[in-house]
């Protein structure tokens, strides 16, 4: 069967087309989607949600000549597909395949690399400046979702958009669904937006029903004519962004060809900031998608005839689940735990402690800064806030990490799931940065469990601790190791001895323990006796335990999932120097490369070394060149 | 002179006093204030602005029941002279003195540490949950500035507060000023709502109009008040607000007793998200302060009758000043030269740069995550963007360095002026972390001069680099030395050789060579003869000339004005196991505490041991300890 999206290989083969053959490349376009990504995992609801309205920018507007930034990126499929990318579509997000977000290195209708939300505004306006000392006049466009624009560093942007004037075209993709479903005030405000459409229509009406009216009616007329500007209230429904000097447009029903075009073709004949309101149906087009928006958001391989998710490792929980578990039943016996996260409710397990504690549980939405120092002031009067964001997002937060929790000192736990490496999400979502971020931070306590069991104690020792922690765990499932029923507090600081030899100390910490575990296995193979520290805590070390066997056996290597500059290796560096021993030999493995990019997590973790055999491999030549 | 101040011992105090005397007061508490900081140094301007606003606070309120969270908190000084510290007051900013910023540790009438921007509302509302959740009923203020209520994370914290709908009070203390100039659209925003008073008189004068309409105008009338949800824009000039849940009331006159007690005292009887905007006048009270409010945002000493800052230490240009001199002789000839600033013009020395290049010079007002990734999509256009912001405010944007600069690669150059210990400003402000968290940062080359001299050619080969690049200098004045005319591009990752010995390498960068040089001279009168390495870069290392004299003299000492954890030191020792060198004695000197408080930078420097005689110390300890 020919399709129509066989003959698209670049957006003026789409220009071909005409508006009646749209819907049904939509369509091709949809299928493509779904049938891959049921096969390697992806964000399909965000790519489904967006499949007409990136047909129509790319109608429209002179690509990649017009620039478009995709806020987030996960919802750039369609994109892709259209931009030269549909034979290597197969190989979304796979080692060595496509990326599952825009890269610039990947093709040059990819203008500037996303993963986290919310930087498409500041990013498009950079690059409106620049055509503009340039003397250019092609157009920039950012296409931001409804929750990713009430994220600080979005409004920071459309503060400077209102300001500067400039010939930008922000496209908000309001799904009323960001990740979880869109949480605060602003949300609020753009649902009053969509349903106070009528006062539009009512607001023309009583111009004419005023201008009926003799003598009288027409002066009414002219004193609201010049009260216009705080009159734009009843006039416009974008109020909000319009008094930020953007003109707002909207809302335009994203699913409807004729609509979207017929405005995109009149905006880009405008010459100043634009905000054009876009309704779009997350999951638009594939019923199991559209009935469990949260669920598809980004979701492993599922039966597309059922949407079912497909089952592997049966019976092992991932730590996600056991950090919720954990902290659900900490919560039944301890008012003073409150559960905050920052629009990931279901992603961090949270949605049943939003349910049985919905007083104690606030899902703030996109908005990782706040959630910090809202947790911050939550600890001041007594409370232990958790948080919950993943890894690489709590990037966001490091200042108020700093200033607000641990230079005062207050008990807020947070916790980084999806630590280390994630695999198919590729470089902007690896979480190999945190050890190194969060060590150099005063008073905080680190560690990072063995197994889903320690987690579920670390979670309890973390929540002792009259002062700030952190809690790191890899995404995905855990062992399966059976389950302690009774959940204790670890010494804080203390480590774990796993297994003595007099050859060599394996120092091991999180995701990397039962490698070393593994690896200590092969050696003794080869005749190599390792002794094997589960050290549990990267801050504080485990000083004690850790100087006895590097000064009894002298041959160290440590093995971290996180990057090698400044985290956990260098720690045990800095205690060697700071103790002044000097006559280990030590080694270091972890994360030695600038970027990690995509493919599974267990192809990147052969890859950089960090498996048994890897470890193994390291250790017995590192041993080699000691003779 | 018996004075009415000496009476005030608490908030207690204060409410014994009538309406009548509190401008006496106020005008006793300016005398201090100016008094004080004219010999301190301080923020003067900022809190000579709300003396009134602070005194009708604690008039009004149940201080320290009710809490108020001053944002940023330079703005505290009336506060700290109504909360029982005014016989402390003279030692302002000095070591072992009072803070210039609210310290939990302080007072209890402090509730939360701040000094970083926009932190105010969400610490406020995690207090107030608090509160709920306790079912305790007092207030909880926020007062919070213009520039500072636009940041990312304040509007996150609004946008949270609209959605929790609890009983909270944003003061916005709005004096179009934050420490440059506001700007943004959200300023002109607020600048619209002043002179748009008169609409409400306006409404109301309408409404009246149209029900003296017979029949007609009564039915218009009951139009209007149907359509009054979208008719917000009309009645009320905070619709921006309003929209987002949180009931406006202003503007208020902030130097007017009468008019805010009676106001404070009707808000403090609802119960809902309030925000309050309040008019103020920044420097009010003093002459020289309101004529030159930037000047007078942070001072330091200063003539009390003339309002000159008094000279020290004539003929040493500052490093801020050679900073900005520097660029824009560069920018002469570079058009590709653009400048960004996170509401700090003056302090960074941009000023000129924007007189002299309007076209090329970016002041995006205090939105440092925005500033960057503004910069990343000028720099994806061809631009060299160089991104002024202060090392402690530059953690606002870590995230963002990350992701959008160093990911991917672009030259973006961030300078991190007052970088190392700051002195007065105290523990918020130090700038201690940031070659801890730039160094694990992939592709940024990072380097810090040794005196003014060098920082010219740093920013020359900052430039020149086409990748991210940051240049870390201290607050304050350089060493005087000689400028060279030309100025020249180093070789990236090459240090300097600046002395030769053969009992022990130091390892120096940045402020600390010139006292590692001091050091090597008082350590050569001991007969200890020191080669005295400037490494310039931090990132990457000279690992050829490092491991050079590494291996020929084998006892190493590190130098640097940072945190110890995973700092310039920690880079020389994952140097030396990444070569696997292992016969090294090596001992870092750096900044070994949890928090540095305030006091001089000589006296804090002192404290740490990283001025010249604390190294030679540390030094000759060390080889002691090694015979």
């Amino acid at each position: 069967m020919s399709k129509l999206l066989d003959t698209i290989n670049s957006p003026d083969d789409l220009k071909k087309l005409s508006i009646e053959q749209l819907p049904i490349l939509a369509s091709e376009i949809r299928n493509l989607m779904i049938d891959t990504v049921s096969k390697t995992g992806g964000h399909l609801g965000p790519s489904l949600g967006v499949v007409e309205l990136t047909i129509a920018i790319h109608y429209v507007f002179d690509t990649p000549n017009d620039k478009v930034i995709w806020d987030v990126g996960h919802q750039s499929y369609a994109h892709k597909i259209l931009t030269g990318r549909r034979d290597k579509f197969s190989t979304l997000r796979q080692y060595k395949g496509i990326s599952g977000f825009p890269r610039r290195d990947e093709s040059r209708f990819d203008h500037f690399d996303t993963g986290h939300s919310s930087t498409s505004i500041s990013a498009a306006l950079g690059m409106t400046k620049a055509k503009k000392l340039k003397k250019e006049n092609n157009k920039v466009i950012a296409v931001i979702g409804d929750g990713s624009l009430m994220s600080g560093m979005a409004i920071e942007g459309l503060n400077h958009t209102g300001d500067l004037k400039r010939d930008i075209i922000i496209i908000l993709n309001d799904n009323e669904m960001s990740i979880s479903p869109t949480v605060g005030a602003f949300s609020s405000y753009l649902s009053r937006i969509i349903t106070d459409q009528h006062y539009i229509k009512f607001r023309n009406e009583f111009k004419s029903f005023l201008k009926t009216i003799p003598g009288i009616g027409a002066s009414v007329y002219k004193f609201v004519k010049q009260a216009e500007e705080s009159f734009k209230g009843f006039i416009m429904p974008g109020i909000f962004f319009e008094e930020l000097g953007i003109r707002y447009i909207g809302p335009l029903q994203g699913h409807r060809f004729n609509h979207l075009i017929d405005n995109l073709r009149n905006i880009k004949n405008l010459s100043e900031p634009i905000l054009v309101h876009v309704l779009t149906v997350k999951g638009k087009g594939y019923e199991p998608a559209e009935k469990n928006p949260v669920l598809f958001h980004g979701i492993g391989p599922f039966n597309r005839e059922t949407g079912e998710v497909l089952k592997n490792r049966a019976g092992r929980p991932s730590y996600t689940k056991i950090f919720a578990q954990t902290l659900l039943d900490l919560a039944e016996n301890d008012e003073k735990i409150v559960a905050i996260t920052a629009g990931m409710a279901h992603g961090t397990g949270l949605s049943e402690f939003a349910e049985k504690f919905p007083q104690r549980f606030y899902d703030v939405g996109i908005a990782e800064q706040h959630a910090v120092t809202f947790a911050a002031g939550l600890a001041t009067e007594g409370f232990h806030p958790v948080v919950a964001i993943y890894s690489t997002f709590l990037q966001r937060s490091y200042d108020q990490i700093i200033h607000d929790v641990c230079y005062q000192n207050l008990p807020v736990t947070f916790i980084l799931d999806r630590a280390g490496i994630v695999g198919e999400d590729g470089v902007t979502h690896q979480g190999i940065l945190d050890l190194s971020y969060l060590r150099s931070i005063p008073n905080i306590v680190i560690m990072s469990p063995k197994d889903e069991n320690e987690l579920q104690h670390m979670i309890k020792t973390a929540i002792s601790l009259n002062k700030p922690s952190a809690v790191r765990f890899p995404k995905g499932r855990g062992y399966g190791v059976p389950l302690d029923t009774e959940i204790k507090t670890l010494t804080p600081g203390k480590g774990e001895i796993i297994e003595t030899g007099d050859d060599l100390v394996i120092l091991a910490v999180g995701s990397t323990v039962y490698p070393a575990i593994e690896a200590a296995k092969q050696l003794k193979n080869n005749n190599i006796h390792s002794t094997v520290i589960n050290c549990r805590f990267v801050k504080p070390l485990d000083s004690e335990l850790i100087l006895h066997y590097a000064r009894k056996i002298g041959v160290i290597i440590t093995v971290e999932e996180n990057t090698l500059t400044g985290g956990f290796g260098s720690a045990i560096l800095e205690l060697m120097e700071e103790k002044q021993i000097f006559n280990i030999k030590l080694k270091r493995i972890g994360i030695n490369r600038s970027f990690l990019e995509h493919g599974s997590q267990e192809i990147l973790r052969k890859m950089v070394g960090i498996d048994a055999s890897g470890i193994a491999i390291t250790a017995e030549n590192f041993l080699r060149t000691l003779k």
